[in-house]
């Protein structure tokens, strides 16, 4: 059990580390557009020295074009002997558009009913923050941690980690950790810490068609060429049959399905496809045809288009043919599916639908490959029932539909089973406008964070 | 034939005709963003204030966002009891966009290469003024016009001029004429001047479909909604069948075939595939099967997706389900079509291809009829004639694949057949960036006007 002055402590300085959250809030670091490389970059090194304060030996490793933090635990913190815990966390964000949808500013952190309102609440820095301040509890109560901690702090996650493998398998000997725990995820539902048992992988990437060599007069020339728009709404609507599967050549050959002691797991989750419905506003008809609704979350791949850009987007009316059309579309993965022979079949069935007078580029912006891990390993009763404790209910096994690059790696490179888990509510609005996190989750996260790093160092 | 003084006085005033004609290209006059209301409204204020100055009675009449300009001969510079012509143009322009592809401020006019480069320097400021200065030549040597002429110019045919049947309904009896001049076109190729005796009309409809309630994380729900753009890109390419012709229901049963003495006429036009091909930059291959490429640009109705906005549209990478996706689409029509019917038709389309989880909305922007007038009509030849001298090279008679509704409304409202025709020619980039107008044809055209009047004098 976790001693009673780190609980207090946290209890006591609720005041103190929401503040120390809305410092972090208040950075754009929005990974996905260079314009923030800036703020990233600031943002990084005002979590690294708030590291440094508590005890750890905080490093910027430059990666890419935003740095991952590594920081460690000096022997003035913990027993140099004890074994070691990985957390992983991110501090990039989401771009937050559609701005005006928000009611605060997304980068000007703002209480409202119990819950912080900011881009990256809940995504991921009220979760990072809340592990430091687990920490921070042992540090200046009992004195030191009951182990090692490592904290990984990634820039990148929002745009799919891009070349994470290449800095993991470098820095492998430095990253050798007992244990790893992934805080970027949620709750199944208000009441029910979860640990995620699957992830899907995600390849993203830009599909662009080009026709005309400048803009045509639709009217002048419409009839006479190939509208790479019509083109590239044909060729998106030819990626799934009339049943919803996807139509890539060979797409589903790895697709391993759950067992089935899981798939009845996740019929005695509270899942309530009505009010799901109401959540997301609209019919769940997405997907393939005779399959769950959380098994097309979870255990199905998918192919979806995030955004279209081509021809006039302005007000009102303008007559044009585009000479380019552009699509981003991302495909989630399912064990055992690879990001390689994935990409490798949607160029060809773009090779295949291109139509005459038209070119096809598709560049690759992010991959990541799926991930489980068993739900026996003991990292996973360790911190199932480190949430228990903190959150005072029993900790449900699923799996979600995101990508958590991170976790694959860990598994794969530095052969340890990362536990999934974290603090977000399903309705925080992750990734939309008005993301928050519940207060009352973010502290009790720090809790949890405690907890965890009691039961991991009793664990060997 | 023209006086030669007219012609002369043209020669001599071409430095202060440009500077004229730049005055009026500096107003961005952008009728699809209200943003540009006030300049509009200067541009068209500088024009009257400018026709006042020759005498005419020129009068801004308010009309939706953008005045109709009206302009008469006063007795002073012309007999009253001649007859009198109509010329049509239009003082509005296209957004510029995308700006970045301009060498040149679209709304900084500079001459390159003998051409004038500017935002509505062939569409259509540059005719607008050519007529003008026609006028004047004769109004500054002559002392009068050889006939009354009424200017009617236009601040909305960029947007489809919507509502101005009302306006030319309502306005009849002032507008009354003996003929019509629509300079709002061009040659058919350099060294061709040419009348367009055909017309496509046009709807323009914006087509949205919406959704889940939010953008929502595509990795957390992705597999169980429907992706609005998914749906959108679905219901666009079922537009159009393998043969590349529109689907939408009774799409072409009003279709009338052009005479096959009109069809012989565009066989011996100087048009060459292979060079139309290296123009646009990409093959022939849009429009109808078995048709020629004038066929599908003159006298075949089409359906184009003039832009596709949805979802995540910035740099990089976001994972995004949109809530919502629209296109604009445009249909080009051709005689007998009428735009209420295939509008109809298209909602019937969207109704039936709407899928369940999507609720869809179609907001029409704009409609016109096509338009049609037989060869054998005497103002025909007598604006060929004009043409012919002014320009030195036989007039070609062809149709056009663009719309300028106001034809149509005359030839059905005001009961006359306008002569459409214009000074541009194919590659001067209308709707694209770098618009440019020749400076030959700019002073040449005001010859023609010139001669126009002439001509159309004589006829009664």
């Amino acid at each position: 059990m976790l001693p009673e002055e780190v609980t207090e402590y946290l209890a006591l300085h609720r005041q103190e580390h929401l503040e120390k959250l809305f410092e972090v809030l208040r950075f754009p670091s929005i990974s996905s557009q260079s314009a923030y490389e800036a703020d990233s970059l600031a943002c990084a090194e005002h979590i690294a020295e708030h590291l440094r304060g508590l005890g750890f030996s905080a490093e910027l490793h430059p990666w890419r074009k935003h740095p991952i933090i590594l920081a460690r635990s000096t022997p003035e913190i913990a027993d140099p002997s004890a074994p070691t815990v990985l957390f992983y966390a991110h501090y990039d964000v989401q771009p937050p558009d559609p701005v005006d949808l928000w009611t605060s500013g997304p980068f000007e952190p703002t209480i409202r009913d119990g819950a912080i309102y900011a881009r990256g609440a809940s995504d991921d820095k009220g979760l990072l923050m809340s592990c430091i301040n687990g920490c921070e509890a042992f540090i200046r109560t009992v004195g030191r941690l009951p182990m090692n901690v490592l904290f990984f702090f990634e820039g990148e996650e929002e745009i799919g980690s891009p070349e994470l493998e290449d800095f993991i398998t470098a820095t492998a000997d430095d990253l050798k950790s007992d244990f790893a725990v992934v805080t970027d995820m949620g709750f199944f539902a208000p009441g029910f810490p979860t640990i995620m048992t699957g992830l899907r992988g995600l390849v993203y990437l830009e599909l662009t068609l080009n026709g005309p060599s400048a803009d045509l007069h639709s009217g002048q020339h419409g009839g006479a060429v190939v509208n790479p728009l019509n083109a590239l709404a044909k060729m998106i609507a030819a990626m799934h049959d009339e049943t919803g599967s996807v139509t890539l050549p060979g797409f589903y050959d790895d697709v391993v399905e759950p067992e089935s002691v899981e798939l009845e797991q996740w019929k005695s989750l509270p899942f309530d496809e009505g009010e799901y419905a109401d959540f997301v506003g609209t019919a769940l008809v997405g997907g393939e045809r005779g399959r769950s609704v959380l098994e097309r979350r979870w255990s199905r791949p998918t192919l979806d288009c995030n955004g279209i850009t081509g021809g006039y987007q302005g007000q009102g009316a303008k007559t044009v043919l585009p000479a380019c059309a552009t699509a981003k579309i991302s495909m989630r993965l399912v064990p055992n599916q690879r990001p390689e022979k994935v990409l490798d079949a949607f160029s060809e069935f773009v090779s295949a639908n291109t139509p005459a007078g038209i070119r096809a580029n598709v560049e690759v912006l992010s991959r990541s490959r799926p991930f489980v891990v068993s739900p026996d390993t003991p990292a996973v009763g360790a911190v199932g029932e480190a949430m228990r404790e903190a959150f005072g209910a029993e900790t449900a096994l699923a799996r979600a539909g995101g990508s958590v690059p991170i976790s694959e790696l860990i598994q794969r490179v530095l052969k340890v089973d990362p536990i999934v888990t974290g603090f977000a509510l399903p309705d925080d609005n992750i990734h939309s406008p008005n993301e928050r996190l519940q207060l009352e989750q973010f502290h009790t996260g720090a809790v949890a964070a405690a907890a965890m790093l009691n039961n991991l160092a009793g664990l060997k």
